[in-house]
């Protein structure tokens, strides 16, 4: 670590830091957080270690960028969905897991290493990960419950149901292909259907 | 490897392979299995290297040991909730949903390994466990398939409500706290019923 701080000056490569992250979120998927030394990153990045150390200090750095990157965009792109769909909390539900589906698909190594890794981050920056998963959940359960209040959603366990679409649409960064038989975007309208039975929708 | 093979005599210890196989699913649960050596699993386990070694020739072997394990009693635990209920397909889909959750909460590190830690064990290795998931995917299909056939399940898109069937309880693995507010039995009979919420399930 001294030897990097000493060598901290910046390099002259643009769009470096970001290199180094991809080759740090590479390597992480494959091989895990701990299997992953930053010598690693850097062979990965093509770059030269102190380069590496310029951007990031430690490999912790790395894995906190990354997560906390990806939970924040979930977030907002949640958010996002929420606030486009009419205020109907059905359509709501539906525009977020699409939402919530469509990053998992297209930022698929990003989601499944902050699935994976959470316990791999030091206590404040995990702490804060799961902050993040929290106001997820929050804004799903106050789409449940106002669709329960007005007697459109008619489970008895909310909680459970917001929980079960959750991690449906949080595993979607395990084991979706490109490649295979559904585009993301049949997949989002299928899991949506999918979600509105969960809360046993109701619009008669 | 070599020093090991040369030193394969049976430790005296009884129950000695469990207490190994023990240590290192408590290691490959915090440390990730890359970041896992055999001195660290011989280490929690209180016993000498060599010891480690006799039964288990390498670290994959513990990882295959582990995952085949977990995999193949899910097959097993499954087929027998399935063979147990009444035949009708709403009652066998809660029933291996139970049965689904009671094993992912009883066996939670070992079933979170099982599910982050695949992409770690060799291609052969992989694709046995793989095997036996798409045994139980294919037993939860027919099922499904049953339903849909007798007009007692409705939904459009069976192979989804499969899939997100099977990654609500193994979710379970990565969330479930024992000390929190729901028992393993009130979460299988909740998610028992979610999961007929998502096939659409109609008993009129």
């Amino acid at each position: 670590m001294t030897a990097a701080r000493l060598r901290r000056v910046k390099p002259e490569t643009p769009g470096g830091r970001e290199v180094v992250l991809q080759a740090a979120l590479a390597a992480f998927f494959e091989q895990g957080y701990h299997g992953t030394s930053m010598r690693n990153i850097a062979a990965r990045a093509g770059t030269a270690i102190s380069h590496t150390y310029y951007y990031f200090p430690s490999k912790a750095d790395l894995l906190r960028a990354l997560i906390l990157q990806v939970t924040g965009d979930l977030v907002a792109a949640l958010q996002q969905a929420k606030n486009d769909a009419s205020p109907a909390p059905a359509a709501q539900l539906t525009a977020m897991v699409r939402a919530h589906v469509a990053l998992h698909t297209e930022r698929q190594a990003e989601s499944f290493v902050g699935n994976t890794e959470l316990r791999s981050l030091g206590e404040v920056d995990r702490a804060r990960a799961v902050a993040r998963r929290d106001e997820v959940g929050a804004m799903y359960r106050e789409v449940v419950a106002r669709g329960l209040d007005q007697g459109v959603f008619r489970c008895l366990h909310g909680d459970e149901a917001v929980l079960a679409i959750m991690t449906m649409c949080t595993a979607v960064a395990a084991w979706y292909r490109a490649d295979g038989p559904l585009s993301a975007a049949e997949l989002g309208q299928r899991y949506g259907d999918l979600a509105l039975n969960m809360v046993e929708y109701a619009n008669d």
